[in-house]
């Protein structure tokens, strides 16, 4: 039996990790300890961040670590809030309420955003495996729906014709970013004997 | 037209990856100046040595930057030499007559090995991606093979009954750590825009 610790201080996105990872055979799942420091991100990109938290809380707790960083980027916004997604704003009601104030003049042509996932895979602290996954859509003009968490309110799915959190979290894991992500880690896991 | 750096010192592993990345349409492969400065490798892992050295190099050259970082696992030397491959001895015959040696009195059923490959791409030294490939094999009890470089020699792959350095080019290529590395990397510049 091996341990993975979910090496993420935000407790929707542990559970979200957690419901997902927890069906692995042989492998016990757990959150940081609720004493565990925070760290200060300094990366540049989303996969520097995930490296540097699966690093920084890697070489606290022993054993095989995952660390997620992910975000939202908007094409109407250069990018942003990108590796900002979760200091854009204290709360998510706040961060999703700025992102529609941001956008109030744009039309729904030019509302293209992606969700991006990083997670990294450490054991003892030193890097094993990184990956990056994306998904897109389209910024929607008010929030809908009350599954997940972030901006999932106001990502908007084409395809699907709904927002992130209309769909349940079976649904959602399969299709997002961090589902995707997720399903290329459990591969990864099953690959290392 | 864009710009890929491969961020390498060693004229023949950059040689090998210029190789597999000059048919890229819309970019020009260059290597780095030879007035490079030499950077002392630190991490504990193939990942984090190869992102080291994207971060290291892109920090100094802008625009698009790939580096490798790569070795040999043995089994019987419980991984060794690993992330020291290159400092195993000073040069390529040195460092396969101790690998030879050590093993002198190892069977051929305990000879198993594997080579790793990590690469790193990076944009103005901000890290964007990164892939980790393996090819399993034995090592040989003598040198053979005149193609490759490093431990080609005497890295032995079972399915084709020859070592890696009996192998031209592009057959080394289609099997390699390295080749497989590089077409994950082909795929995912593609997949830029």
């Amino acid at each position: 039996m091996r341990t993975l610790v979910v090496a993420s201080k935000n407790a929707r996105k542990a559970r979200e990790i957690r419901a997902v990872l927890e069906p692995l055979r042989d492998w016990e799942i757990r959150s940081l300890p609720p004493d565990a420091p925070d760290m200060e991100e300094t990366g540049t990109t989303f996969l520097e961040n995930a490296i540097q938290k699966t690093t920084f809380y890697g070489s606290r707790y022993r054993g095989w670590m995952v660390a997620d960083d992910s975000g939202l980027e908007v094409e109407a916004l250069g990018g942003r809030p990108g590796i900002f997604s979760a200091r854009y704003a204290p709360t998510d009601a706040e961060r999703n309420r700025r992102l529609l104030a941001e956008l109030a003049d744009v039309p729904d042509a030019a509302r293209g955003a992606r969700f991006v996932c990083a997670l990294a895979l450490s054991l003892d602290g030193r890097l094993q495996w990184t990956v990056e996954e994306r998904v897109a859509g389209r910024v929607a003009r008010t929030p809908a729906g009350t599954h997940g968490f972030g901006y999932d309110p106001v990502f908007w799915l084409p395809e699907l014709g709904r927002t992130m959190a209309e769909l349940d979290p079976s649904a959602k894991n399969r299709i997002s970013h961090r589902g995707r992500a997720l399903a290329r880690l459990l591969g990864h896991i099953g690959s290392l004997g």
